[in-house]
């Protein structure tokens, strides 16, 4: 390996370490951030679409919206039609950014006769312990 | 900056990036892990210790065991004294080594009496959303 090449790999590495280190640095932090959980009851007969509609959504608004940090939605086991949803928005300005964003306007408009009940749990974090390294 | 000192760079880098790869991948995927919620009444004179307490007990956690992937601690705004935990283990045998830890049993300890009802509610996940760039 010559030199040109391992400044060009150990570039590349860097680049990569200081994203890790930069989303590690904001998935840690408390400060600005929103923290919320929704709560939903969905229509058992319709669940699977529900579920898929709301992994879709998930996984686009974590890929393109840079302020969108945590989407974790689980449905408890007691009762798979009550969903929760633990959400994590970098302020209240990428939250606002979020709920104009086109996929989840689609999301809201293809499930909107899914969705029995929805309730949203306004929090204050305590601690957002996750690994780190 | 000479070859040598440019592949020690590159090496020290390369384990970074690495150990952030290994902990995306964990904290990403789904598979074997548990999910579970934990809802907490405490009483209303002792939460300041309470939140002290967990605060403590959800550091080292994350800190010194491998397998305890996410602990994220909200309280209600509503109603503070009702507290949230979203739990995150790789899987049945890192939550078994967990609640076995000493300073789970500290926490466990130092608590009790600030605990005014505890209930789990194991969880399936549906799609675990988090940045990871």
């Amino acid at each position: 390996m010559n030199t040109k090449r391992v400044i060009t790999i150990g570039g590349s590495l860097l680049m990569f370490s200081l994203s890790c280190a930069l989303w590690l640095s904001r998935a840690q932090g408390i400060g600005s951030r929103v923290v919320r959980m929704a709560e939903l009851e969905i229509d058992p007969a319709q669940l699977e679409a529900y579920k898929s509609a709301l992994k879709e959504e998930i996984e686009t608004s974590i890929r393109i919206e840079p302020g969108v940090l945590i989407l974790y939605a689980v449905s408890l086991k007691e009762n798979p039609a009550h969903i929760r949803i633990l959400e994590t928005y970098a302020d209240i300005a990428a939250y606002k950014a979020h709920i104009e964003a086109p996929h989840f306007k689609r999301y809201k408009n293809l499930t909107q006769n899914m969705v029995k009940s929805l309730k949203l749990v306004e929090t204050d974090p305590i601690v957002l312990g996750a690994k780190s390294k």
